[in-house]
């Protein structure tokens, strides 16, 4: 899509910041030179600035006109535990630790929108919350940020969010309306036998046996008891259990994870697990325990706000896409107030941008960063939170 | 095993029983004529006659000089709803039924044993009591004459009994100590899932895919619940269930047996396919019924009354054969008292005598109904029950 | 949605129609009264007639001013092997048959289309195909009618048709763009062991234990080889095997259906089916027989055509719904050239339109055929193949 | 059993040489210090000595005065990597290492064998090899020396060893004619699949889910694929696979033992289980790599050498004991010539003599190191290999 000159007149200043965030990868809640960095540039611009919150968490404001409603912006800020290998001139500088994940773009982005309204503020009529959170990937700062009142605190009624996205391509957007990501659950499963000589299997329980069973019913969970129109997963990834090969098994362990578009559906393929653990306890006389984890939920965009921003955007740049599988904890904002998210395309073979998120090639066109601004402001002004502006002139296409 | 000329003399006796027997073959408590038969050879032999016991059972009980103790000799009276195919000149005159499993050899060599015990009846020390029992091929006559009371009545300390065999040659016997035909049970099963669409599934309960895992579980209960050195057998032999392709199965039917020669283990395998059982039910939501018929014990050999039958009878024509898995209600007087239970060889291949149990085609040598005779009396002599009589000569190897 | 004056106007006569053809029921591929009936209503409306397609099947044509493009209007003429039990006093007059799927409205509808558009020819830009087709319910008259040429011959450029759906309410449509109705196949399998005494596995090869383990790894298709985001369906709905309780099955047959909405989706399940079989007969010793039948192909519905539909129908008036898993061979069709079907809502409490298709209780309200009319000529209107009229006007809400 | 006086005074230096060979356990192939003892005591006795075979194995020979015939009697020499926790005063000096299987015991009764027969030489008739062998923990040093020659070499004609063994009362011995120690195999099986991401399971191949269906197929080989009346076993006793709870499995690895009593068995076990790897291969799409390695044959009594043996030490000495599923390498002697072993019973709970084999508790009642002696005497005579003696005096019941 086509950026105006006006953002695109911000792009040097959107390069530095975020090659300056690059090289300042931090682990989830320990995001302390981020967040400083981010206090400081919030400050210069002149916003409003609430910190500390859910340990490293920041939020800027930026009061309208009018005063009446406030749209939040979220950005995430961790990076996650890999060892960076892009070989850019501004690549990280902590050893072990990378912005593989883009959250760094998510932040620029969100500083260019408060620099760009603050120079538009005559025109701005409601409350904006630049909301930065701390541990996206796990696990999950948008929770705590809630529970530390922040909806409330700042009359947020509705929030907009975006991650970098490399399987589209850069220019463009993704999204759809209702459910978008998956909700994610993770469990631990321990099923303890008796072990015993392998020669003498009657006086022990195995374990293995009673693991193989489980597993294989679990497969019947998604193939009976889940609609064939719904997406549902139970992936049991990891599995170890006995000692020695003429010792019969007396513990198996079992790790996996769940994921699914609908609370129904989730709790339903809960159901069922519980269910099945506690048959194959019985009929292969062994105790079994399960420790669920309730992930993130999923993230589901309110339909409205899609509209809206199918409208702004301009049709012809939205990828209407499938659900997606993965996970991001944006959900827990939108279970409370209406929220949208939406992929922002960073793929671009030209520039090498091709790797997958969390890969240590990881990295994104620069001028994406300007495409997300660019999404963000005809976003405003299409529901008209900031007036139209006679400066507004196209750049590029 | 040779044969003495004085039983060989009763051959013709003999054979004439056999075939008269052979020919009014009757089912199960409803051996009339057969018993009517018995009694009148009885009495006319001059043994004391006790019949009506448990419907159509008949006992005959010859007095000896010390009267001390009391041997019973027994066997089955019932023929097989088989049409038979031998074209024998004495073939069954009673349609759809035949002596498929030779207990016309059985009764005749009581007859047999009874009239030489008769003649030599100055050489008995104790009392003989010939038991013929209704019902052997189910549901069982041996039980209900034991409720009867002819176990105390007629004083029995022990029991002997055969069974003529096609996998041993004629002239041989075949038995061992302990646990030699199995423990035998039958099993009804009824999974009630829930029927639907085969479009949603997941609004039905699957009983197919339950009754699956039930199968694949009933594995484990022979492969990892029994020691491996013990006979047991977990068959499902017969399955149906569902309606139609595209409706979901709501119930599943399946029918088994069970075999075992240790109570123990008998009683193990049903613990454990109850267990599955109540375990699938729970893992598969659905209910699950059960119906399990003991049918009779293991025939369980004395060890002493084997050693003397082995001694009487002379090491070189008893084949030790392992423990057979099929079944015979012989075992329910074992539990009450000392008991010998023993296959008597009748295969013979020039004589055409190959064909199995239970076979349409099945026949016997007529010369083993002597040597049974035989094998019974030289336990009697070996025992000191008939004392030695010197006109006991040889008539053939 | 509301009716138009001038179209409500033919209640009375479409009501006839429809009653007619309720008493006179019949199977596919030989609807003979139908069509006789269909082809003396088109001829006595003014419409060109051809008929004796694929065995039933009946064309009406009628020529627009332009001459250019031409669209067809499909309806289903085959009925059920159902009792009729609705008491209605136009039921079925055929014993044993019904229209309990509701082709009697498909077809009155098309006639009062028909009708419609020859009063209104004046404004007729295209030409119009009322196309009849025989045997929808199975073995399929889609298939024949376009192996006959009818799309050729008639240049027909798209298809629109709908089916009457007691999920959706009276009034309203029901649609969505892409595949709407699943891709369905059938399939027959016989597991051949070696049956056996139950005692004595070891001499067989149990078909029930080899089939329990098929039907357990056929779960693993939809759980693991399946795009988690694709509805797709594997169910086995009828299983038989075995002949008695104590004998090893020595044959096991099964039967079953597979749905899904993409052909590539549909070819992996099968070519998953067929790996799992040969693995099992390896794995069992047995031998598996497959026989894999082909049913319908998705219904997919054009973008284009559902974007104008919507549109020309209202999209308050329209249920975007999620894919269905029956099928219907209207996708027939949509292989060759666009189409577009929709579910013509048909539910209505009061006057006890709540069974479902195929219940022996259905009925639809008779008010509904005006809708379905209604739908056509306004989506005709929209495209601009019928000019816009000044005397549309609106007769009920 | 009784011992006689002349056995028993020998009973305080056989105390002192299973004392100090108690004290230096040596790994299998590693038994210097204790080749270098048997060597120094075989000469000091008198008896002619061959070292060196098989790495550290020795022979004693003593030639009778017939030199027809020649008996070997076996001990083997090696130790177990178990940490002594006896507290005993002539506990291991060998830091993590303890003769906790007894074999210290085998190798002290053999050299009392020879010490006996060299003073009781003029009695002695046929050849005597006193064989100690390295390694039968494994990897067997039974087969080296066969392949050594010894058998030839020595003429051997027959063989005889032992074990103690805490399951049996001290003063008793147990054995059984025919298969009396299982056939062992070693497998390890390697499933490739193909990993990826958990949420996206169709790009990958499940590893862990075929693996569960190899494990649940596995239970039907004993069920269904073995004589009901055979010993057998298969024990997966190790399984591992997976990376992470979220990655779908790429590998999975399982451990396991088979054993069986007979060779038609095992190689029956060995097929099937071929049979269901090549099938889960298929089924679910992944390569698999087995190794089978065959450990030790079935230990197998001569039905001859089994009767004398009952004979010469008196049947009520004698427990007939099942088969037993453990292993030994004594078997190999078995496969080339008539071989006898029995359990030398070391039960004494007064002496604490309780733990099982391989316990790092484990001991045995000094005493049973004359009842070892006395059997293999009482043999010897009983055979007529050592004429009878006048001084044979009875010392203790």
């Amino acid at each position: 899509m086509s950026i105006e000159r006006n953002i695109a007149a911000l792009g040097e200043e959107l390069r530095k910041i975020a090659r300056d965030l690059h090289q300042i990868p931090e682990s989830g809640f320990e995001e302390y030179k981020t967040s400083a960095y981010i206090i400081e540039k919030l400050k210069s611009i002149g916003v409003e600035v609430y910190s500390g919150i859910a340990q490293t968490g920041v939020i800027g404001l930026l009061r309208g006109s009018e005063n009446k409603e406030t749209i939040a912006f979220r950005a995430d800020m961790d990076a996650l535990s890999v060892e960076e290998k892009t070989n850019l001139p501004y690549a990280s500088k902590h050893s072990g630790m990378m912005h593989a994940c883009g959250h760094d773009a998510h932040m620029t982005i969100l500083l260019g929108l408060a620099k760009y309204l603050v120079e538009h503020r005559k025109n701005l009529k409601q409350n904006i919350v630049f909301l930065f959170q701390p541990a996206e990937e796990g696990p999950g700062g948008a929770e705590p940020m809630i529970q530390a009142g922040v909806l409330e605190q700042f009359h947020i009624d509705k929030i907009l969010g975006l991650h970098v996205f490399p399987e589209v391509d850069a220019g463009r957007v993704a999204a759809r309306p209702g459910p978008m990501m998956a909700q994610a659950g993770e469990f631990d499963i321990l099923i303890k036998g008796r072990s015993g000589h392998g020669a003498i299997p009657h006086m022990a329980k195995d374990a293995i046996v009673a693991a193989a069973t489980l597993v294989s019913s679990f497969q019947s969970i998604v193939s009976r008891s889940i609609d064939p129109m719904e997406g549902a997963i139970v992936t049991i990834g990891k599995m170890w259990g006995g000692e020695r090969r003429n010792i019969i098994a007396g513990e198996v362990h079992l790790e996996g994870t769940v994921r699914a578009f609908r609370e129904e559906v989730f709790e339903n393929i809960k159901r069922r697990m519980k269910l099945i653990i506690q048959g194959i306890e019985t009929a292969y006389e062994c105790s079994i325990e399960l420790v669920f984890r309730d992930m993130y939920p999923a993230v589901t965009n309110d339909e409205k706000l899609f509209e809206d921003f199918v409208e702004a955007v301009g049709k012809e740049h939205v990828d209407v896409i499938a659900p997606q599988m993965i996970a991001e904890d944006f959900s827990y904002f939108q279970k409370e107030i209406p929220g949208l998210f939406f992929f922002l395309g960073v793929k671009n073979e030209k520039l090498n941008c091709i790797y997958p998120l969390h890969n240590c090639l990881f990295q994104y066109p620069e001028e994406t960063l300007m495409t997300g601004l660019q999404v963000y402001i005809q976003y405003l002004r299409h529901v008209g939170v900031v007036a139209p502006e006679p400066d507004a002139e196209i750049f590029a296409g």
